[in-house]
C-alpha cells in the first residue's frame, strides 16, 4: 500500500471530525483511495490544552513551518478559516507543491482568484467541498455533475444555525431570541452568532456557489444580504395562514443577463421540497436548463459531516482526479456576468406597518402604494395595541424600487407610528 | 478552441435529449469542457424514420461500425439499451481506444464486471451517470463525495413511473390499472410496462448503487424484488390512517456484515423527506458514518434530465477527469460483502385478509401469529363484502421467515379467503 503524508491547519470543531474520519474509517479510505493515510503534523495554537480527543501530543505543533516547509508531506488541509493567517499558508503549501483541501468559505469568497491561480500555477490541486453546505457534495455537483446545464437559478437553505432558530419559532413559537439562546445551549450557534444570523456566513456561500455555477467572479458586496433578527413570531403565523414558511433563502438567477444574488428571510411555499428543510439541515435547490430542478439535502455542519467532505476531497487528490477545470471557471471568469441592482429585483412583499387607528390611514397608505405602482393582493388588520394597530399587506409582484419609494413616503405619515417588518415572498414552484 | 468527435449509438428519447443540449447549450459546454463538440455520427435502425428533431440526415447510419471503427471518433455515447448489441459496441468502442459514456443500467447490473475490465485493461475512460435517476448525481455523489464515509445504507425512490402511479393513487384515490393507464397516456409508462411495475427497473439500479456504495459484486439474483401491481385504494388508505406513505422503495442495509437488498412496495412515514419525494421524481436518501443522512431529489427520467448527465458524463471525460478508483472499486470487489436471505430481515408488516366473518376466526389467526413469534401491534377490521371481511393487522418488528411461517399457517386456515396484500413498513427517520 502506498503512502502518503498530510498536514493539518487547524483542530477545532471540523479538524476534530477529520481526525475521527481518518481513524474510524481506516479501511474504507485505504480502498477507496488505494493510500495509507498518516497524518504527520497538526498546527494547534496551544499544544498544551486539553482537546478531548486522543490525538498524540507529538503530532502537534504551534509551527506552521514544520508543516509548510516539511517537503515529505504532499496535502494540506486547511481548517483555521479566517482569512489570515489562512490565506499565507495555503500560498506557502502550494509554492511547496503541495495539494490543498480547505473549508474556509470566507477566504474562497473574497480571495479566491489568488488562490486558485496559484493552484493553477504551481500544478496542485485546491479542493474546497467542505466549503458550502457541509458533507452535501453540491460543489462537485455544479462543477462536475450539471456541466451540461445553463444554470438558472440556486436557491439555498445553506446557514444551519439560522435554519434552526426559524424551525424553532414556526414549530415551538418561540421568540428569535429564546430559540437563539436554545441554538446556542445546543452548540448549533456561536457566542457571537453575528455571522449566522446576520446571514454573512451564507453570503459567503453564495458567493462562491453563483461563480462555479454561472462562471463569473462575484464580488460579496454585490450581494443584498439580511438576516433574521426583525422575524418575530407574528410574521411567522401570517406566512402561514397564507401558506408560507420563513425561512433564510440565498438565491442567484439570471435575468436579462444580469445575476441577481440575494440572502434574506423569505416566504417560500409551504408545500415545496426547501419548506421541509428543518433544524439544522441544509437544503440547496438548483433549476438547470437540462437536468431540471434538483435538490441536495443534509447536514450544513458539525465536526464529522464537514470532515467527510474534507476527507472525501483529499481522497481525490490521491485518485489524481483533480478537475483543473473547476479551476479555471472561476479564474477565467468566461461569462463575467453583471450583479442587478437591487432596486430592478421583482418579488412579492410582505409589509407588516404599526399605524394609528384612524378612519383614513389604510385609504392613505393604499393610496401612496397605488402611486409607486404596487399593486396589494390583501391586506388584513388585526387586533390592537395601546394607539397603534398592526397593518399586513401582501403585495402582488412588483419592482424592489417601488417598494422602497413607497415605504419612504409611508415613513413620512403622520400617522404611521413605523414599518415593522417587510419579508419577501418567492413563489418558487 | 480544441475539438472533439463524438459518435452516438441511439437516438431515442434519451439520445433526442442528448442532441438538443449538445445544440442548445454549446456555449456552456465549450466553456466549461474546453472542447467543440462535433456529432460525427448517430447510429439508428431506420434512418429515414421521421423522428421530429432536425438531425442532418447525413449524420445517421445504421452501421455500428461507421462509429466503432472511426478513429476519428474519441468518444461514444451508448444509449440503445438492453444487454445486445450495446454490450459487443461498448467492448468494440473500448478496444478501439474510445471512452465510453452509456445510460445502460441493465447492462452495468449484469455484465458490469466485464465493461469495467475492459476499460481498465484499454485505458479508456467509462462513465455511467446516467444510468441511475437521470440527471440526479447520485454516482458522482457515492464514487466522489462521499467515499470518506462508510456507507450505511441507501433508501431510494429511483423509478419515475411506479412514484407517478402511486403519486396519482394517493392524491386523487385512482386505481391502480387508471393511475398506470395515464402514465402510459402522458408518457410516464410505456406500452409495456412490466420492467417499471414489477420492478426490474429499480432492481438494476439498486444493483449498480450497492455496487458502488458497498464496494461489492452484486448478482441482481440476490436483489428480492416485488412490484406494485397488487397495491389497492384500501391500502393506501390504510396507511394514511397510520401516517404512512406507500413508495416503491430501493434499499441497501448492511446488517452484521451482510447486504440486505430489497426493491418492493413500502409504508415509510409521511413527514420523511421520502415520503415527499411524489409524481415522476426520484429521491435517494444516503446515511454514512461521517456525512450523517443526505438526500438528492430530481427528475429520473425524460430526454433532458439523462441527457444531462451522459453529456456531463462526456465533458468529465473531456477535461480527464476519470476516476479510475471508481472502476476499481466493482472490479476489485474488495470488500465481497454476501447478500443476507430475505428470511433474515426484519421489518413491520401490513398485512390484509380477507376471512369469513364468524367468531374465532380472529382468535385463530391471532393464535397463529403467536406461535410463529409475530407480535401484533394493531388489528383493524371494517366493512364487509358478501360473505367475508376484511382484517387488517399491522405487527411490531418481525424476521420475515416468521411472516412466512404464519402466513403458510394462516392460509391452509378453513375460514381464511385469501392474503389479500402484505406490505412492509420502514420506519426511517
Amino acid at each position: 500500500m502506498k503512502k502518503v503524508r498530510i498536514g493539518i491547519l487547524g483542530l477545532g470543531n471540523v479538524g476534530r471530525g477529520v481526525w475521527k474520519i481518518l481513524n474510524t474509517n481506516k479501511d474504507e479510505i485505504r480502498k477507496r483511495s488505494g493510500y495509507d493515510i498518516e497524518v504527520a503534523k497538526i498546527l494547534v495554537r496551544d499544544v498544551n490544552k486539553n482537546r478531548g480527543i486522543d490525538v498524540p501530543k507529538e503530532l502537534l505543533t504551534d509551527n506552521a513551518d514544520e508543516i509548510l516547509d516539511d517537503a515529505t508531506i504532499e496535502v494540506v488541509i486547511e481548517i483555521i478559516g479566517g482569512i489570515n493567517p489562512a490565506k499565507e499558508y495555503i500560498l506557502k503549501a502550494m509554492k511547496n507543491k503541495k495539494h490543498v483541501v480547505t473549508a474556509n468559505k470566507m477566504l474562497l469568497a473574497t480571495e479566491g482568484d489568488e488562490l486558485f491561480q496559484t493552484a493553477e500555477k504551481e500544478g496542485v490541486m485546491f479542493y474546497y467541498e467542505a466549503s458550502v453546505a457541509g458533507g452535501i457534495p453540491i460543489i462537485h455537483a455544479i462543477n462536475e455533475s450539471l456541466t451540461a446545464n445553463k444554470i438558472e437559478q440556486v436557491i439555498g437553505i445553506i446557514n444551519g444555525t439560522t435554519n434552526y432558530i426559524l424551525t424553532k419559532m414556526t414549530f415551538e413559537n418561540m421568540t428569535f431570541e429564546a430559540a437563539l439562546k436554545e441554538a446556542q445551549e445546543k452548540g448549533f450557534a456561536e457566542a457571537d452568532p453575528t455571522s449566522d444570523i446576520e446571514a454573512y456566513d451564507a453570503m459567503y456561500k453564495l458567493a462562491i456557489l453563483t461563480s462555479l455555477a454561472f462562471g463569473t467572479k462575484v464580488n460579496v458586496k454585490d450581494i443584498y444580504r439580511e438576516g433574521i433578527t426583525k422575524i418575530k413570531p407574528i410574521d411567522i403565523e401570517y406566512a402561514r395562514e397564507f401558506g408560507y414558511v420563513i425561512k433564510l433563502i440565498a438565491m442567484v438567477k439570471e435575468r436579462e443577463g444580469e445575476l441577481e444574488m440575494r440572502v434574506h428571510p423569505t416566504m417560500i411555499p409551504e408545500r415545496h421540497p426547501l419548506a421541509n428543510v428543518n433544524n439544522s439541515f441544509n437544503g440547496i435547490y438548483i433549476s438547470g436548463n437540462a437536468v431540471g430542478d434538483i435538490m441536495l439535502y443534509g447536514r450544513g455542519a458539525g465536526d464529522l459531516p464537514t470532515g467527510s467532505a474534507v476527507v472525501s476531497d483529499v481522497i481525490s487528490i490521491l485518485r489524481g482526479s483533480a478537475d483543473v477545470s473547476a479551476i479555471s471557471v472561476v479564474k477565467n471568469n468566461f461569462w463575467n456576468r453583471k450583479p442587478s441592482p437591487m432596486e430592478n429585483t421583482r418579488s412579492e412583499y410582505y409589509i407588516r406597518i404599526s399605524v394609528k387607528d384612524l378612519p383614513g390611514v389604510l385609504g392613505e397608505i393604499s393610496t401612496i402604494f397605488g402611486e409607486e405602482g404596487v399593486s396589494i393582493l390583501s391586506v388584513m388588520q388585526k387586533g390592537k395595541r395601546e394607539d397603534y394597530t398592526s397593518v399586513v399587506y401582501f403585495t402582488h409582484t412588483t419592482l424592489e424600487g417601488n417598494i422602497n419609494r413607497a415605504i419612504e413616503k409611508i415613513n413620512k405619515s403622520g400617522n404611521v407610528k413605523q414599518i415593522d417588518n417587510i419579508i419577501r415572498i418567492e413563489n418558487i414552484q
